[in-house]
């Protein structure tokens, strides 16, 4: 049996439009509500008959919904929620992909009436791409859902069987908790990435030129990451300010150390350290968390010709 | 033509193993030479057919031989050259792949006589696997091959005809200029993904375990080069000391710049930033230093079965 039969989407960027493309998938049945503040967007969501309906109004689309998620970056959570709030339906759940939790559920809780289900939720999932067109059917599949409930209970249950049925393992946590190991996981990573990239754009001793010609030592690795939204990373950053200045904190602490062992020639501290990180990875791919193919399983050999102009 | 008949190869792991797979296949008539300290790995590369012979000692692998590349951690390539200085052949072409260029092109020209032609390379591609296993043919290829020759002459041009065989491309370089480049765009990536591996191993308030089921987030790209060989990059460090401290220290003033935006809340600042960093990627693609495909090409949709427990 389907946990919901009528779902509305707000926001169909990479993940709103990735979770329609699911939806479709492995819920046929589900009717498929939506909406984008972008008139472009929705043209394109229609093109792709990603919905069966798409609205101009996320009002519009929550009405008669069972289940509400809304997809828009963090920052904007409570003014959606408001916008939506006097047209749910009485025991509507609403639940959301943020990227950061204790934030979100203040705000849904805040601007949502009491007789709907506030159920925050973030797949841990995603590409650097955005938009309607860069999401796919597959994207949750094998990956984590983390469901932050105030208190667990029907909705709760609820939503982490319709998670599960797109593909998802489904781990419920407390908001505040969620935000710590996140900032360790996914923010504090962007943060560098951004960082280093920013960092070598701007020497002057070593041109914009050398750095992409010699990027493929390690470098464009991060330059991937730091291609990632920037209205998104900067709500992220806002929102979740705490637990990352905490977690960059040690990182700094950490990487002062390393400068150290450098300046006075610590082989075997270094190499030590260099030794205990490659268990790490060994984990992460046995758990199916990344690919078991080297360098990610690029494609070797020849490149691609050079993409075409992009004409945008 | 080709430009050398006999070549020798010292050190038969990732890099090493890589040439000669590349040499067998781009010119099948060379006759190939190799050596590797360890037993087992020269049986391996007996089995695989990797060269035509496969010696005990360095000093019996370069005998007759026109190029000899070393390719063997950089803080080994002093004590293998001096290994093999008396037996190279007069007007031998000595080169090697080391990752920092100063200290090998000063180690190389200390212990070699001055009948060898002496010209330091650095082929700018890899992976994080090590051994001779680990190798393939199409490594090289549209990737940049670094050479700093103290002076261009008649060696650096036979040399780069030989790299462009491999399919690589070839660029001139001063060995002090080569090593700031590559601090920027391998070294500090390196040390920073080591470094943010270690940090989030080490934690008391978020688990080993979810760090690992969460690195989806992004953490797990880092986790890749993080699995990189600890010799190897302990002698990069120690060797590249001067350039990699200085990049650091250009990268902790921009680090700490970005902090206090977030901690002052700066959302400005912080998208402002966040924009300009994804141009560096769309370059990096269009220069084929990547691929174009959306998360490295990473398979997306269930993950393979989880590996079999490895034995070793
Ligand atoms: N990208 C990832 O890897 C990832 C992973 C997990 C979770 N998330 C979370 O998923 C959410 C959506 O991210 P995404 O990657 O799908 O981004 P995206 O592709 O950029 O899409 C963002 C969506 O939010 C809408 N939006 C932006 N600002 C808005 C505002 N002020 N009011 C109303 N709508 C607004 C956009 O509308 P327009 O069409 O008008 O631009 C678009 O529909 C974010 O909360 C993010 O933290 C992202
Ligand atoms: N990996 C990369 O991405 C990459 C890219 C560009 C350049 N490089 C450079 O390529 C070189 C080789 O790296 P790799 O990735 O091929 O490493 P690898 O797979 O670990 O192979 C290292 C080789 O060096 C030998 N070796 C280690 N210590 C030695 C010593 N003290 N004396 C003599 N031989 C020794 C090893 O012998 P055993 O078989 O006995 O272990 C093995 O043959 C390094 O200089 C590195 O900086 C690496």
């Amino acid at each position: 049996m389907l946990s919901f039969a009528r779902v509305s989407i707000i926001g169909m960027g990479l993940i709103g439009s990735s979770l329609a493309r699911a939806i479709r998938v492995r819920m046929p049945t589900v009717r498929l509500s939506v909406s984008d503040s972008s008139a472009d967007v929705r043209a394109r969501v229609e093109a792709l008959g990603l919905a069966d309906d798409v609205c101009d109004l996320p009002a519009t689309a929550v009405i008669d919904a069972e289940l509400v998620i809304l997809c828009v970056p963090v920052g904007a959570m409570g003014a959606v929620a408001a916008e939506i709030a006097d047209d749910l339906a009485e025991g509507a759940v609403v639940t959301d992909v943020g990227s950061v939790k204790a934030s979100v559920l203040a705000a849904l809780t805040a601007a949502l009436p009491a007789h709907v289900h506030v159920v925050p939720g973030h797949p841990v999932a995603g590409t650097e791409r955005s938009g309607p067109d860069s999401g796919f059917a597959t994207l949750f599949e094998g990956r984590w859902c983390i469901l932050t409930p105030q208190q667990p209970g029907p909705a709760s249950r609820q939503l982490q069987a319709f998670w599960e049925r797109l593909g998802a393992k489904v781990e419920l946590m407390d908001a505040a908790h969620h935000d710590r190991v996140l900032a360790v996981t996914s923010h504090l990573p962007h943060l560098i990435a951004y960082s280093i990239v920013g960092t070598a754009s701007d020497l002057e001793t070593v041109t914009r030129s050398e750095v992409i010609k010699y990027s493929a030592g390690g470098f464009r690795d991060f330059t991937r990451i730091a291609a990632s939204d920037p209205v998104m990373w900067r709500d992220v950053f806002l929102t979740n300010r705490e637990a990352v200045l905490e977690t960059l904190g040690r990182f700094t602490e950490d990487l002062v150390a390393l400068q150290r062992a450098i300046r006075w020639g610590e082989g075997d501290t270094l190499e030590a350290l260099f030794t205990r990180t490659r268990a790490i990875r060994r984990s992460i791919i046995d758990e199916g968390q990344d690919t078991e193919a080297e360098d990610f399983g690029r494609p070797h050999g020849p490149p691609a010709e050079p993409a075409d102009e992009d004409p945008r």
